[in-house]
């Protein structure tokens, strides 16, 4: 740090993400990327729907938040985008969390959390997940805290019901409970119908995994208008041109294609059970999952060095430095082809492991 | 606000952007976009070399950054890209200031500045400009504050030299010294050079204006490592991937067409001086400007008024209801044709007057 650093985030520790290997030929299952590309069809809608590049963006993105609406039986003032979800969870720390309003979320989860409560001087409490992994409503009922809520839930990929995630809205009134729904395509049930009855839950959503937006940088946040507009302060404080003209064009492509996401999705979910039956067949344990990936152990080899030597062998998956989960890998489903490069070389390494 | 807004921002005023109609068929003066769409040499190269969207992006934005580099003899290491320079302009009050660390800029300045001091909790003190709005640097001296000026200065156009800067860094080595130049490739000389020498000395360029990207949300900041490193804490503890994909290849684009950069802003200040004359034929007073804009007044109509009748017709310029500039206008330098628009209409309204 420099002398000229300030004193404020003197302890901050910033989010690690996940590696981004330059290169191409790695077969890449550690971010959660979706394998597919965007649709031709979404790329012929935003070429020919793109604003000239030399103007600012249309501020309200009113197309994409329109169409967002409409999907979701809502209204566009429901919605706020954001440069991918995360940017909007840190809209909500900065917009609902303080020092007064401190915040809840599970010990183990997404990792940016943490660092938005650092980031933003809020105290937290992290909840410890069950034994089997599960996230119990009831340990989340009236803390007096704002709840951030991954459903499904990472590293595990397990999920909550709308019903059980309505139990924790009405056992915090006067709490906002994000439900942050970045895997929500792949299995789970999405919570934005509750946003007409709760005008303490705001449901995030990226288009980084089902909608093979992860380079385009797109998120949406829905909530009762005055959560939306709340975030709207913020976001004309910090960065009112926050979504670019080529993210809003290719976005709404995306989303006016939706064939392509259900079709993807259904590819997706059936390698997921095929990789997770296959898994099963050489010993490990695999955690029932609602997202694009899987969260796997075994007692042959230890989480960190399985990561470590199918990444000598070009195979990129997510191991996490938390006691709690050294046992564990997160492997993201791709396509047939690279799960099956996965399990061949897991096979090979089980073989060579004593 | 709802019942869950935080205490913190209560009194948080946001920036107000200049209008964007959604129709194209406005005469758009009012926001400082280049007229001139990126060259189909620039977007050549952009779709040529796109990562793929269901990747995320690189996130070193490692060849944007090492272009910008070589442009102006300094490393990728002095560079930190943003969304669009605003974001940079946060990250620099989010990094460098707090209550104890406080800030001062022109009283007469970009308006976002007073926002990102409200947001971020920073004690701001407004310095008057001259009488004839040039900015002094002795007003800036040992002020025992972080500074921001841009330069040249909106909405003025007036720019200090690079000696004059040197000034303000020579006098304030304990404090961080921003100089903003959004404008400067329209006849301001940049201070990157001087990042060599101070490091107190933080450089922030946008692509919006000189390199038509405004659509595309690009800046840099430039300076010692040491800063962008502190910056780079922020940036991976706020939006990791803050820059999406396409925006890295179209920025990469357009940096490697300088020919293009270059040829438009000659054409630019050539309209500039043209439409300066023109208006002084008419009686209007116009400052010296060094940006893509004017900053003009007349005595036979206010500026709100001027500002209301062009909109009736069609011509969006920007009046920005601050007492101190009340008469004056802002008016972004567009084509020859958009110009004569502008002065047609201009000619029309003041024989109109009584």
């Amino acid at each position: 740090m420099s002398r000229f650093y300030s004193y404020r985030n003197a302890n901050l520790v910033p989010y690690t993400p996940g590696e981004q290997p330059k290169v191409l030929n790695v077969t890449k299952l550690n971010t959660n990327e979706c394998p597919f590309p965007p649709s031709e069809k979404a790329w012929a809608f935003a070429r020919e729907h793109i604003r000239p590049l030399n103007l600012y963006p249309e501020i309200q993105c009113i197309d994409v938040r329109r169409a967002i609406a409409e999907l979701h039986d809502i209204e566009p003032d429901n919605i706020i985008l954001g440069n991918g979800s995360d940017e909007l969870l840190n809209f909500a720390f900065m917009t609902f969390c303080d020092d007064r309003r401190a915040v809840a979320y599970p010990n183990i989860s997404y990792g940016f959390y943490p660092v938005y409560a650092d980031l933003n001087h809020v105290p937290a409490l992290e909840i410890p997940l069950r034994e089997d992994f599960s996230i119990a409503p009831e340990d989340y009922f009236d803390l007096g805290r704002n709840i951030f809520i991954a459903n499904p839930n990472a590293p595990t990929g397990m999920a909550l019901s709308p019903d059980q995630v309505e139990e924790i809205l009405t056992h915090n009134r006067d709490h906002v409970v994000v439900i942050d729904e970045a895997y929500v395509d792949f299995g789970g049930q999405t919570c934005i119908p509750l946003i007409k009855k709760y005008d303490n839950l705001l449901v995030i959503q990226t288009f980084s995994k089902s909608r093979s937006l992860a380079g385009g940088r797109l998120g949406f946040a829905a909530g009762d208008k005055a959560l939306i507009a709340d975030l709207n302060i913020i976001k004309y404080s910090t960065n009112p041109y926050n979504i670019n003209s080529m993210t809003l064009a290719i976005g709404l492509g995306v989303l006016l294609d939706e064939e392509t996401r259900i079709a993807n999705c259904r590819t997706i979910m059936e390698n997921r059970a095929y990789t997770a039956a296959e898994l099963e067949k050489l010993g490990f344990t695999v955690l029932p999952s609602c997202a694009n990936f899987i969260f796997a152990k075994t007692g042959a080899i230890d989480g960190k060095a399985l990561y470590a030597k199918l990444k000598e062998r070009g195979v990129l998956i997510r191991h996490f430095d938390k006691p709690e989960i050294w046992a564990w890998n997160r492997i993201t489903i791709g396509t047939r082809e690279q799960m099956d490069i996965l399990l061949t070389n897991i096979r090979e390494i089980l073989e060579e492991t004593p």
